[in-house]
């Protein structure tokens, strides 16, 4: 009998080599000990309120009274609902045909994008032009579409950056196109050294692949770098001598814990530099719902931002987008409370600004416990505290990146059993304590050089009881494996 | 200077091929005579809501207190909502691990998968696996999917009825495989014969293309066939025979208009027929919370179930689906809501089945209403009427889908403006009307021969009007480009 269509062997091989260790054999193992009743703490993904993060109460009531209209019509609604609220309610079914259970236009509502368009125009001081923002059901699904539309085959590079979330290079191995790696500087704060993008083009070029795009996740993920302006600078003139399309992931934009290095977007940069380069360089930037103090990644609410890409390529960019009809409306809305938050004066300001507040203000205690708790255990090395008193640049997005210096006998027992040594660590981390982690190889790292990612997410009076707990296993993993005879820290 | 990556002689060419018409010419057409002011009348695309279709309070009721959970603990919620919404939302929520705002499973949440299987058993009599369904996005996201794990170049075929649903070619494109259409027969009520079928595979293996899937749209869009159990039974004959994976949309399956042949799955004829051909032939089913009574498509929510796919394989396309993380989490709640409604006995059980019915009856007088208008114009033959009485079979789905009987002059008026003749037919027709449809060559027809496709959602008090206005084009057109000296009604 010959294979049937969808057996193994024979679906798509791009479907196979695409590969996603965010949700890979460290999450599936920890959904198995979950289900045997082991008490588990995912934080493989960053997801914040399946880790006790609340929603923010504002766009959750705009939210609900779109979800049940006929509220609106209810003379008791202000029992349960503030004037602010409904009043946005209206304002955004105004903008919607039929409420939330119609299909938007493809690119979504044109309200919302006009909302979008003007936030960024606060953001950067240039305007934004509606017509060139696509919502979508979360950045992953824009980032999926526009890598798509710019890669043709095996030939067509991607340059993204390792460590690198792994979306990257998951699509574009579903896409059949080409990963060209640059590797972040660990020692530098995890900086982007434009001669190391030289030299990753010149090797590509010379397998004879074409390097179309390049990838930059700002702040990064997993390794929270903040990327400089001179940093973004030089990176948009080597998009211009390049020939390459900038992908801006900037998902992270309110993810900053340190006030030296605020926030700079690509797009802002880009227009900073005048012409030639601010009219000639391509670039598509990506924000989401599911990121700052939102989190409300169960929504799936996104947009990209196109600039300087002409007009029938983004013609073709919303016929594609056609064929799946429309993003879900709700995320949408969620995209425009986002963009349009309560103002002062508002009736629902304080208690929005109290509330974003204090899960910012948490985000970055627990960004430095757990650093500070990484740092303190016996192989593992975070983020060169030495340097983050006076440049703390690394303090961006919701992961932590802790170099773990596994002992060569270790590495040893770990190739004994099969697995790469960063996963047999990380498994026997999850075995031992619950903490579902990302063995550093999913997101790619130097040869020899070992690394995790958690999230900074576990509720904050719970931090302490993890860190113990790693620390714990941790000492006794390096006691268990460390050569006394000799293998001392690095 | 090159071209730039963006630059549209540079992207993907899978990208320009890929054709969506029901969001094409007619529709931007349609959104600019709107933005200048016109009254449109949007028919193009299968979009209850937009159209004035109320939604479902009950479900909306639920999904309102997911987003706002702490309303259930604010002891004036049962001003606002009945116990068993609220019983509902707390039901719901506790399937979640941190709410709507968390990303789920990327399959979707296990209890509401479990909610599906149960309703795929008392539908089908046969017991379904919550780990062989999956949520996603809408039905859209499903097919495009499955269709990415199935097509691995150009030498892979996929059957598609013509006329289709466009998702299918489009998709096809997108993915660079090659459709093979197999032609529906107007004539037959738009049935499916299996030696049109047998033919369409011959002479694409002629090609050298690997026929890999057969799709089939029960109740059918455009057309609104009703495949009868002796049909669908011969086409699971024909996949087993030619080992190919059935791809059954079924979407439409609350949508239908006559009694005397009630939705049978596809899932159910291939278990009804037992071994070898039961435990053999695979298929993926898609479902959606877009159509039936519900029509909630802003919400994305659909599933898709696989039958006889190796465990390997559904861990690849988990793979693939945890890539984009998790389908939107308030839809997986509608369909949860959706395939297990309020019972008799439940507080809000009356309201809700009066709500649907309502529904489904307006749909029901509605498809009569068009079917006969579009009867009573010249050179407009629908459904072939003189059969309706005694053989309604093509009262399924949202659409109608007539023949027009374009009159040489016509087509060679169309010839002139550089235009498809039912392109230009359907252009005048929205100039002088409002009324946006989508031309017949947008879901293929056979040469020579053309159609329109309209749905029938305007609201029941306005199709007389619409119908009129219809009318009145129609027969001034035909007036106009008939040749009175020869041409006659064929
Ligand atoms: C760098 C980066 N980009 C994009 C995403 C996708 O987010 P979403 O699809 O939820 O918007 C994530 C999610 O973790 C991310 O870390
Ligand atoms: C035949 C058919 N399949 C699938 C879909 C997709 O529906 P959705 O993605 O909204 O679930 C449609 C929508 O019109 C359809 O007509």
């Amino acid at each position: 009998m010959p294979p049937k269509p969808l057996d193994y062997e024979s679906i798509n091989e791009n479907v196979k080599r695409a590969q996603y260790a965010v949700r890979g054999e460290l999450y599936l193992r920890a959904s198995e000990l979950q289900k045997e009743g082991k008490k588990i703490i995912f934080t493989n993904v960053g997801n914040p309120h399946a880790l006790g993060q609340k929603p923010l109460t504002f766009p959750r009531q705009v939210v609900a009274l779109c979800q049940a209209p006929f509220l609106l019509d209810d003379p008791n609604v202000a029992v349960l609902f503030p004037a602010d609220a409904i009043a946005r309610a209206k304002h955004y079914l105004s903008l919607t045909t039929g409420g939330l259970g119609a299909y938007s236009d493809s690119r979504g509502l044109p309200g919302i994008r006009k909302e979008v368009a003007e936030f960024i125009y606060r953001r950067d001081g240039y305007p934004s032009d509606p017509e060139l923002i696509y919502l979508t059901d979360g950045a992953s699904k824009g980032v999926m579409q526009i890598l798509n539309t710019i890669i043709r085959g095996q030939g067509d590079g991607v340059l993204v950056p390792v460590p690198q979330y792994p979306l990257y290079s998951a699509t574009i191995a579903l896409l059949g196109g080409s990963l060209v790696p640059y590797f972040l500087e660990e020692t530098a704060n995890w900086g982007l050294d434009v001669n190391e993008l030289r030299q990753s083009v010149t090797e590509a070029r010379y397998k004879g692949i074409t390097v179309r795009a390049m990838v930059i996740i700002n702040p990064g993920n997993p390794t929270g770098q903040c990327l400089s302006e001179a940093n973004l600078r030089e990176v948009l003139q080597f998009c211009y001598q390049e020939n390459l399309v900038l992908l801006g992931d900037e998902v992270y934009q309110q993810n900053i814990y340190q006030d030296e290095r605020p926030f700079v977007s690509s797009k802002k940069v880009l227009m900073d530099m005048g012409p030639p380069i601010s009219k000639e360089v391509q670039l598509v930037s990506f924000h989401t719902v599911s990121k700052g103090y939102w989190g409300e990644c169960g929504q799936r609410g996104g947009y990209f931002e196109m600039t300087n890409i002409p007009p029938e390529t983004v013609d073709e960019i919303y016929k594609v987008a056609s064929v799946s009809l429309s993003p879900n409306v709700p995320a949408q809305i969620f995209m425009g409370l986002m963009v349009n938050p309560p103002k002062p004066g508002d009736i629902s300001f304080d208690q929005y600004a109290r509330e974003s507040k204090g899960i910012l203000d948490s985000l970055r205690r627990r960004a430095r416990l757990m650093t500070d708790g990484f740092n303190s255990c016996r192989n593992v090395v975070c983020n060169f505290t030495e340097d983050i008193m006076h440049d703390c640049l690394c303090l961006g997005a919701m992961y932590s990146f802790p170099q773990i210096r596994l002992p060569p006998r270790a590495i040893e027992a770990a190739k004994q059993a099969g697995k790469v040594p960063d996963v047999f660590y990380c498994l026997k981390l999850l075995e031992a304590t619950g903490i579902s982690t990302v063995p550093g190889s999913g997101f790619g790292q130097k040869e020899g050089i070992f690394h995790l990612r958690t999230t900074i997410l576990p509720a904050e009076e719970e931090m302490p009881a993890i860190m113990s707990s790693f620390k714990k296993f941790n000492d006794e993993f390096m006691e268990q494996y460390e050569d006394h005879r000799g293998y001392s820290r690095m």
